[in-house]
């Protein structure tokens, strides 16, 4: 970031008075360009005793399966959100009244928070969008573990099929940690449970 | 939005190739601004029978009451933002194992979302902050309803106050709409309730 939005004069990186932090902040005109994380928004669809997934079309995670999920846009709520983006990638209606929240995901090192609403299929009407490669139905044991996107979507997926045998789901916050093993180089992420509604 | 921060080019509003929506973008070199909404994140601090507020000492809503909260910041949780800005607000020291997720809002016109933690306070030692003109507790029948700063608060505190006759205490999302009355040009919040953990 090197140029105002507003008045193309220079931007440094400082701490503003009255403020504690370091921001982008325009020499010229004063103005603070503040920086904040970023919703990721997405639905656990489940039809009987399956649950539906998208393999990838795009990278990162190119052919790996996901749930359906993206970027919160401006002037939508969590929930449209959600549902847009399950429409867009996996070709599915989901209905608002068949919707309730369930997981939330901290990704401090990335900035983002992925909010995932559990949600009943009314149909088999599903098809692949243009980030998807295909959209399937699983039961639990064909999930295929081994090929999952992201740790969000495993962490989601084991809790449901957890949750699944009491028939309780309550809506569970984890933090997601990410560190390279430095004699490796592999990359490792840790998940930790935070808070449980009760 | 006017100039590119990479290059000070000129920024148009339009929707770019693969898109649907208008964004910002560089015609110099081609990056996309976008948009998103931003997080609120806060506390509803609990001893015994009575609750922490916080009586603003800034704009907007100057001397009315609220919970303690502010924008999540990169880097942090939404956990470690409510904690945060508990300290910050009201001098108060809360532990993340006593906080658990209550209360999530949808605010679309504004692009926000808020949420609350519920969190228990282990002592009496708080004291207002630089944002803050008084911070104190409340029993349930000397909550000052008609003073309080935002919906966001009334609606969280009426729902623990009713939650707290069964003890428990699901995770319930609300949207909270605004229109303005063109007769009388009188501002109205409607919150909905959307989704409640079970």
């Amino acid at each position: 970031m090197k140029y105002c939005h507003h008045c193309a004069g220079p931007i440094t990186h400082h701490i503003p008075p009255g403020d504690d932090k370091p921001r982008f902040c325009c020499l010229q005109c004063d103005v603070v360009f503040y920086q904040n994380p970023n919703n990721v928004v997405g639905t656990l669809p489940v039809h009987g005793d399956q649950v539906l997934l998208c393999n990838r079309a795009i990278e990162p995670r190119y052919g790996k399966w996901t749930l359906p999920a993206g970027f919160m846009e401006n002037g939508e709520t969590t929930l449209q959100g959600a549902i847009r983006e399950t429409a867009e990638e996996a070709g599915a209606v989901v209905l608002p009244e068949d919707c309730s929240l369930y997981t939330l995901f901290n990704l401090p090192y990335i900035n983002q928070v992925y909010l995932f609403f559990r949600t009943q299929l009314r149909s088999l009407d599903f098809h692949p969008g243009e980030e998807s490669l295909e959209v399937a139905l699983f039961r639990e044991e064909e999930i295929p573990w081994n090929e999952l996107a992201f740790p969000v979507v495993r962490v989601t997926l084991e809790q449901y099929f957890a949750d699944r045998r009491s028939n309780r789901y309550p809506v569970r916050m984890f933090d997601l940690n990410y560190s390279v093993n430095k004699e490796t180089a592999e990359r490792q992420h840790s998940t930790v449970l935070i808070s449980i509604s009760d």
